[in-house]
């Protein structure tokens, strides 16, 4: 099972037991049939057809952690967390996708613009948040961490909702870019992303190997012992922001055949990393043209065109590889801190190394 | 203070300590201006014009069982919970009102018709849910009972969810009356409104008042000992669905003078207690008429009053006085069961007799 699609069929054999115990849980409550099946089919629809590296990373990350291979029912917990990160994943996609008047999703049409669905995938996505909850009481409610879990899981979806208004709020309907900015950039980025994408799975990883709270001294620092969660944290939304520049860039530089897609954030009026690098170095004439032509469409066309012309003569591509090789560094440095003990369940650098190295110099 | 002004004015001064409690926090945190100045404007907005009956319940509900006034302290931490009943309640008006395309609440435009605003509401309604999990970490995190609090909030949301979900699927847009039914309308009643607005303020008054899970013997019964707060859901969940079937009785039946608006149940095509008693009473003839007439506008037509024609030939207020002495029989024989100790902190038939005097026989 060490084969990227054997894992990934693992882990979808808990997604079914994960989904048949929401319902029957609802079933026991005497919830009638029809209900029930809009229910399976709201949680079978939104949650399991995206690419669930988020989900499958808190079973390598307590693979690592413990240094070993995991038994059936250490690897079903695992995989039960990472579910309920898909879950809240899919939370905030149904109902983004309604905010942004979204037409498809991972091929398929946004579940809001099903006929029979319109605006009850409000509801629905609230659901989706309501199921972690089930299953984090129903697989955790006995360990000394469970209140942690809780705190985690609530404290994450309230970062991800800020990054939401602040995003919303920064880039509305009208193209404005005098709201935008690399500070304002890296704000949306981190609350947003990276909190749920990065640090929430490795800190679900952590809490289930029952690393504590309690504060570990770093290799050749004058710093004072850091709780590891904090440790976790500073080099983890470095990371998510990171990918999410990456991803921003591959959206302009990156071909249809090696991404999968054609780039839209431009005609999109997205607060992307490019545009924002742009907006720092632009001359009064480059300026001019970012502001009449970004956010217009269609794909291909003349604005789109003027304003990739705008971004290679700043230099988009020069500034994008700079901006890797120093962020990478500052992670290193920070990774290479981390102190490794001896015994299984404490925390390492090869957790941090091991999400690095699936991002370094990507190109798709 | 003993006066209802007086009541709510002192609840309401804690809304603005919660509201600027959320807002700090955020700034902290290093959110901008603009976007903390939106968030409190969501909040004021949505949270503090209402009835707040859900949320002041909380006040009574623990100085009834603490048998004393009590000290600022104390009542600054049973209204906190009661603004966490409010927030929880604005997260649900909030989408309600988008999936039911409503246009004003509470007298004024609702947030998603506000230009600004749009279906920004739907993260908007997240972060009211999220401000009650902040809320109660920074206010009951050190207690014993944090988790008892976290949970009961959590499966409260999760109930008033499939309450919502029951509702949005029986009663779709096209009028179709095979749908409904008496226990359709009790299952729809129960999670989407008791559980929220009867069980949750009690449980919440319980628990910071110390009242464990223990089982308690019940007086003049052969039952076996009974967790107080199942005793207590046992009559508040009948509670608040007699309260609801009042409330739609009153649609019907009040005058504008009495209820301060003009019913529009029956044009709305609202899954009622009168359209489904009528629907169990029913001759062919009368039922052809309810599927013909049956939520269709204008307020006041000829349709609107054929219903209310035949809601009168088959006896809706007669059934409706036979219905609330039933219920009320039952709820008093249960309040009648709930044991008292001598001592402060331990459950009271007084608890739900409050409740039951403020609804028994109301008029509007
Ligand atoms: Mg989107
Ligand atoms: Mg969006
Ligand atoms: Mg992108
Ligand atoms: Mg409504
Ligand atoms: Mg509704
Ligand atoms: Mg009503």
């Amino acid at each position: 099972m060490a084969d990227k699609a054997g894992r990934r069929m693992r882990f979808e054999q808990v997604y079914a037991k994960v989904a048949e115990d929401l319902v029957k849980e609802m079933r026991k409550e005497g919830i009638p049939e029809e209900v029930l099946a809009w229910y399976q089919q709201n949680l079978d629809y939104n949650v399991p057809g995206g690419k669930l590296n988020r989900g499958m990373s808190v079973v390598d990350t307590v693979e690592i952690l413990k240094r070993r291979p995991l038994v059936e029912e250490e690897y079903v917990r695992a995989a039960v967390l990472g579910w309920c990160i898909e879950l809240l994943q899919a939370y905030f996609l149904v109902s983004d996708d309604i905010m942004d008047t979204s037409i498809t999703r991972r091929g398929h049409p946004c579940w809001y613009r099903k006929p029979e669905v319109g605006m009850i995938a409000i509801n629905d996505s609230f659901m989706l948040s309501s199921a972690i909850y089930r299953l984090l009481k129903a697989y955790f409610k006995k360990e000394t961490y469970y209140v942690d879990l809780l705190e985690l899981f609530l404290e994450t979806t309230w970062q991800t909702e800020i990054g939401q208004l602040i995003d919303l709020i920064t880039a509305p309907e009208e193209v404005n870019l005098s709201k935008f900015s690399l500070e304002r950039h890296s704000l949306i980025v981190i609350w947003k992303t990276a909190f749920y994408s990065f640090y929430l799975p490795v800190a679900c990883a952590m809490h289930i190997c029952g690393i504590p709270h309690t504060p570990i001294p770093l290799i050749d620092s004058t710093d004072p012992p850091k709780d590891p969660y904090d440790i976790a944290k500073s080099i983890l939304l470095p990371l998510g922001e990171y990918f999410q520049v990456q991803d921003d860039y591959l959206d302009f530089s990156g071909t249809p055949e090696q991404i999968g897609k054609i780039g839209t954030d431009i005609i999109d009026n997205k607060c992307s990393w490019c545009i924002n690098t742009a907006l720092l170095h632009a001359s009064p004439a480059q300026r001019h043209i970012l502001d009449e032509h970004y956010g217009k469409k269609p794909s291909g066309g003349e604005s789109e065109l003027k304003i990739k012309a705008v971004f290679d003569e700043i230099g988009i591509r020069e500034k994008y590889a700079a901006y890797e090789e120093d962020v990478v560094r500052l992670i290193r440095g920070r990774i290479a801190k981390v102190p490794e003990a001896e015994q299984e369940n404490t925390l390492r650098g090869e957790v941090f190394e091991s999400f690095l190295s699936k991002i370094y110099k990507r190109r798709k």
